[in-house]
Parts: structure tokens; C-alpha cells; sequence
């Protein structure tokens, strides 16, 4: 069981993780990433280089290893359904992936399934674009259905001016486009859920999310929320991993509005940035969790050891090229600080460079503790 | 600073183990190690394929490198010294590898500096040997001073008739051998110490060895000695760590008598066998604190998270070739195990296959829970 080969589409820092952990029980990792000296190159027994959409490519790495897995969720979900109608195991399963692919199709499945969600619709004219507005009012999100991460593929609509312009920017009529009214969230929160092979599922402690940019920058590990919305929303990531039936580590989205109610915002079908925490913060990390889940052993524990804040190392603005790392000397002559570096050569503003974690024995501590790191370290060039 | 490239002669299990936490913060490891498939190969940016003795390849590796350091002490240290002297850095220093790697050099130097070790002596003869049995009685220590690990290179003599036996099973007066009086100890310790550039020392918790056949079977973290003993043997640590002025991490094997008297008994300049709980068991792990020490980072914190047992993962009697992982699905489903397979594919009788550390929230239950987890994994092949 445990000499099973694993294939990860992806080679990037969640790519990277997950093999530091799977390393520990002497597992094989192949990966397909198109780019030479990707995180995951220096770590993996074989590196397959090749397009996320190389049906060839993607086959090779299915023949060479026992499970496919992928850390990135734009990635030829067809080609990974052929391939398990031929036998192949692929965890999450590629039905899954495909939905949640397409933003409009994951909505529609989740709020048929009795998840609520934000009110939304598909555009497919800037006309219908219009009327959305005159049902949801400002702001308003216009989304590409498909390929939007950090930020990218949305665009929030602030007035009726900017109607066209956002059509236009997110690629018209040639993008499949949907809007979704606009959450006036109290917070930004996130579970981590594994469910294994048989269905059995665990879920982490609920992450407070802070986003700048659309891009995260800092996840509180508890969440500053009561212990029912905590609960409440536990429940909820449990009963969307149910009716996804998704086998692996899956990141649940969510937003708590100002009377308390949860409402799914978005699923990665894959380890996530606000779970990273779990390295130092739990017993088992949501990538040693990944791959029990899915070679079939039982999921490990997810209890919260010591309270966290985890934040990003973005590539400073104004700085781009050779990646530096300043200032860990003195972060690490802290206690309960855990930096971790990708390993990607070149920065550039905003990248996604590193994370770092702090533990502390309670949470004013650590977010005490995380603002003089986040003065200390930066990522330049 | 966080960007040097580190160079590890020997690519086994320690230097995987150092890998591992160094690709965290995104370093470049290259190794040398004989074996083209060495536990450290498929982790490593760069392996140079050559003996430890390999003037040449030492050479190139400190060429390619920033920092050299080590995971095996049984390489030549000569050449380290020359590469020293034209000014490479490598820790532990060159001088104190090669003071060490006699054992007989290193028990006169711990003597010279006051460190309690047991009574020893060169011996040339098998008459110089016959002579110290009338002095130390049976039974009686008879080493290699050089090159010995796991028990290889060391021989308990138990009677006058097993004297001559002895001495040519451990190469004669072809080999530099030297006597040591047994020590009839209660138990066997070891304190895992690390000391910085700038010499500051930290300090593990006690750990509990025992051993089997001389390979190293189970480290019980506490160790069950008195709080006495324990800060005896800590600040005994401390004190060797002084005189050596090494850098990086070193291990400290100790004996206990019936007296709660501390002999020391060996000393490994790098990461230990009987460290391998601080990966879970700590803040640190050794191998993040060895890399720590030698880029000059502060030490971290080396407080023990919880009572833990570390066993070690043998090939079973009667099993040769392709390894195999047998009941690892069985001791994940129990809480706080954390298995470890060092990816070596051929196993042995006694090889040392990988390890299980198990953690729980008193050392009774720890133990308890060690028991079980050590009857279901085994290494066939």
C-alpha cells in the first residue's frame, strides 16, 4: 500500500508540500509542470515537463504512477476522465473537478444540494449584465465561469459606469461570465475537509481569511467567531464534502454575514494556502492528510495543537528577479516561527513566495508575534 | 543568508531527514554519497556519485557548495582540514571530526578536559590485551578505534579464552585497537546538543536508550531517570559541547550506574538516531537546528512538546531484498503515530529500514501505544 506511485499535476508549492510529506513514508512522486525549476523540481524522483492541458503529457504520468492527484485545479479535467473510465485511480475524482471548474456549474450543484449560496446567474451579454444589476444592485461581481484564481477573472462592478468596461476586461462575450450579488460579509472564513476512500470525513479548526487584492495574506487559526459559528460552519464544510463525494483534501470558502449566516463562497478541490498552518499547528498536516486519504489509509487527527496565524511572504512591490529572503535571520529567533520558502527563483509583486506560521499559546500572542514578523521579513529582489 | 548551498557528505537517512527541513526554507543541498539511490537522492538538487574518501569529489562539492557538512563520520577528514585551511567552511570543524573519529583520541580529550569517561587503554598485543584483563576483569571492551558503528568494531570479551578471539576478529595488530572497562551501567542515555557559531548551547531533553545487539531499538523521551540525573546529564552535555567547540548538532551517549554516577560514553558529531523524536516531539527538529547552526541562524527552541518513543524500524530476521512496509494502515489509524521510511530499496536482517515516533500526553500511554504499534509494522521484503 504504502509503495504506491504518486502523479501530481502541478509542480508548484502545494505540489512541494505534499511531497515533503510523502517523502517521510518513502513514497515515489512524479509531476507535470511545464516549467523546468518549478518548486516541486528538486524534490520529486521524476518531473514530466509538459502543458496542464498535454493530454500526451498527462497520460505518460498516468501510466508511470499509481494515483493521479493535482495540487492546481485548471488542468484538463477530460483527459482525467478517459483515463479513469480506463482505470486509472484519480483522486478527487475527475466528475468533481469538472464541476467545480466551472464556477457556475459548482453554484448551481451546491445550492441544489440544499448549500446555500450567494445569489447568482450566468451572463452571456453585456445586456444581461445590465439587468443583473438592476436585480443584485452595486457592487456586483462579474466572474469568469472558468481559470480565475487569486483575484484574476473577477471584477466587483462599484456603479453602473463600469458596466461595460468590467464585461469587456473579463474577455466579453468570447468568456463565459456569471455574477453573483455582492456578500457584505463580516468575515472571510475557511475549512479544511479530507474525506478518504470510504467516505469517512474530518475537518480542521474554521481559518479566519484576510484578503488584500483578492490575494490571501493572513489566515487566524481559531477564526475570531462564536463557538456555534465555528460549529455551524464544521457542519456545513462537512455536509458540502458529502454531497461532493470528493475524495482528498478540499478547502470550503465561506462568509459569515453580520447575523451570523454562512454562505459558500468558493471550493478548491486540493490542499489550500489558508491550510497551511496545519504543518506546525496540527498533528497531521492537510498533506500528510492528502495522501492518506488518497492511498486509502485512515485519516489522521485535526485537532488544533496551539492557536496560529499563518502569513504569506508576497513579493514585495517595486521588486523584481533574483527572489531574496530578508529578515529571517531575527524571525527565527523567535519562538514557534516557521518559515517556509518555495524555492521559486524570481519574484515579482504579490507573488506567492512563502508562507509563514506562528504558534503561541494563545491567539493575541501569536497575532502579536506575526505583526513583528510581517515587519521583519520581506521577499525583494 | 538563507540562500547558501549546502553540501552533505553521505546521502542516507540523517541527510534525507536534514533535506527535508532545509528545502523548507527553499536552501540547495547537494550530496556525495557512493550509492547512486541513496535515501537522499530523489530529495537532492545535486548528487555527486562518490566515495567518502574521494579526495577529488570532496573537492568538487565544497567547490559547488557554500557550507559542507556531514551526515556519517567515517570520511576523511584530512581533506576536510586542507579544504578548511584554503578557506571553505565546514562544520562541525574538521579538527574536532578527526579528534572524534579515534575513539581512543576522543576518550584521552574528554579526559584531559575533565568529562567523566570510563577507564581505557591502547592495546598493540594480544599480550597488551591480556594485560588489561587482569586489570579492568571480565567482562571487557575490546574497540576499533577507528570506523566502528552499530556495534561493528567492538567486542565483549567475557573470559580469558575468548582473548585471542577476540583480538584477531577485530583485525589484530593490523588494526588500532583500545580496551574500555564495562561499565555496568542502568542506563543507557543520550542528550542531543546543539551549539551555534558564536558558541551558544542548547540542549535536548534526556533521552532513554536501549539497545539490542548494539543497534540502537527504542529512545523514551523523557528519559526515566531522576530530574537529577537529568539535569546532570544535560549540563554534563553542555559542558562536552564547550570543550569540543563544535558546531552544529552533536550527540552525547551516556551511561547511568547504579550510583546515578554519568559516564560519557560516545560522542557522533551530527545529527543521532536518538534525536529523531525532536521532528514531532519539538519545536525544532535536530536537522532544522543543524542547519540553523551552520548558516549562523539563532538556535530554536528545544522544549519537549510531549512524552514520545522512538522505534526503530529493522529489517526483520529472515528477510532479504525488495523492502516491503507491512501494517503501516493499521498504526496510522492510532492517534500521534508518525511513521517514517527511509525509502531504501533493499532491506537486510537489522538494516535500519526507517523509524515510528509516537507521541501521547504521558509516557505511560506513549509506551503503552509504542507496544502495539511495534508488533503491527515490520519490514519484510
Amino acid at each position: 500500500m504504502i509503495f504506491k506511485k504518486i502523479g501530481i499535476i502541478g509542480g508548484g508549492q502545494l505540489g512541494k508540500m505534499m511531497i515533503s510529506e510523502g517523502k517521510k513514508l518513502g513514497l515515489f512522486f512524479a509531476i507535470l509542470d511545464p516549467v523546468t525549476d518549478c518548486p516541486c523540481s528538486s524534490m520529486v524522483d521524476r518531473h514530466i515537463v509538459g502543458d496542464f492541458y498535454d493530454r500526451d503529457k498527462i497520460r505518460s504520468l498516468a501510466e508511470e504512477t499509481d494515483v493521479i492527484t493535482y495540487e492546481f485545479e485548471h488542468i484538463d479535467a477530460d483527459i482525467l476522465m478517459e483515463l479513469e473510465e480506463e482505470g486509472h485511480t484519480i483522486y478527487p475524482s475527475p466528475g468533481t473537478l469538472k464541476m467545480i471548474q466551472d464556477k457556475f456549474q459548482q453554484k448551481s450543484f451546491l445550492q441544489s444540494q440544499g448549500i446555500p449560496v450567494s445569489a447568482f446567474q450566468r451572463v452571456k451579454s453585456v445586456q444581461d449584465l445590465q439587468k443583473s444589476t438592476l436585480q443584485y444592485g452595486f457592487p456586483l461581481l462579474l466572474k469568469s465561469c472558468r481559470g480565475g484564481y487569486d483575484g484574476k477573472g473577477n471584477y466587483v462592478i462599484k456603479n453602473a459606469e463600469e458596466v461595460s468596461t468590467a464585461y469587456d476586461a473579463l474577455g466579453g462575450s468570447a468568456s463565459e461570465l456569471m455574477v453573483e450579488a455582492f456578500v457584505p460579509f463580516v468575515k472571510e472564513v475557511s475549512v479544511i475537509a479530507a474525506r478518504g476512500i470510504k467516505g469517512e470525513i474530518k475537518v480542521y479548526p474554521l481559518g479566519e481569511n484576510i484578503h488584500e487584492n483578492n490575494i490571501l495574506k493572513t489566515t487566524i487559526i481559531p477564526a475570531r467567531v462564536s463557538k456555534e459559528v465555528e460549529e455551524k460552519a464544521k457542519a456545513l464544510a462537512m455536509e458540502t464534502m458529502e454531497v461532493l463525494k470528493g475524495v482528498g483534501i478540499f478547502c470550503i470558502e465561506m462568509f459569515v454575514d453580520k447575523n451570523n449566516h454562512l454562505l459558500v463562497n468558493e471550493i478548491a478541490p486540493r490542499p489550500h494556502n489558508s491550510g497551511h498552518y496545519t504543518i506546525e499547528a496540527c498533528s497531521t498536516s492537510q498533506f500528510a492528510q492528502h495522501i492518506r486519504a488518497i492511498l486509502g489509509l485512515p485519516l489522521g487527527e485535526t485537532a488544533l495543537l496551539k492557536p496560529a496565524v499563518m502569513i504569506n511572504l508576497l513579493g514585495e512591490k517595486g521588486y523584481e528577479g533574483r527572489a531574496k529572503l530578508v529578515g529571517t535571520e531575527k524571525a527565527l529567533g523567535l519562538p514557534k516561527v516557521y518559515v517556509h520558502f518555495y524555492g521559486k527563483s524570481v519574484t515579482a509583486p504579490e507573488r506567492k513566495m512563502g508562507h509563514i506560521t506562528i504558534l503561541d499559546n494563545n491567539l493575541p500572542l501569536a497575532l502579536k508575534k506575526a505583526e513583528r514578523v510581517k515587519d521583519m521579513v520581506k521577499v525583494i529582489s
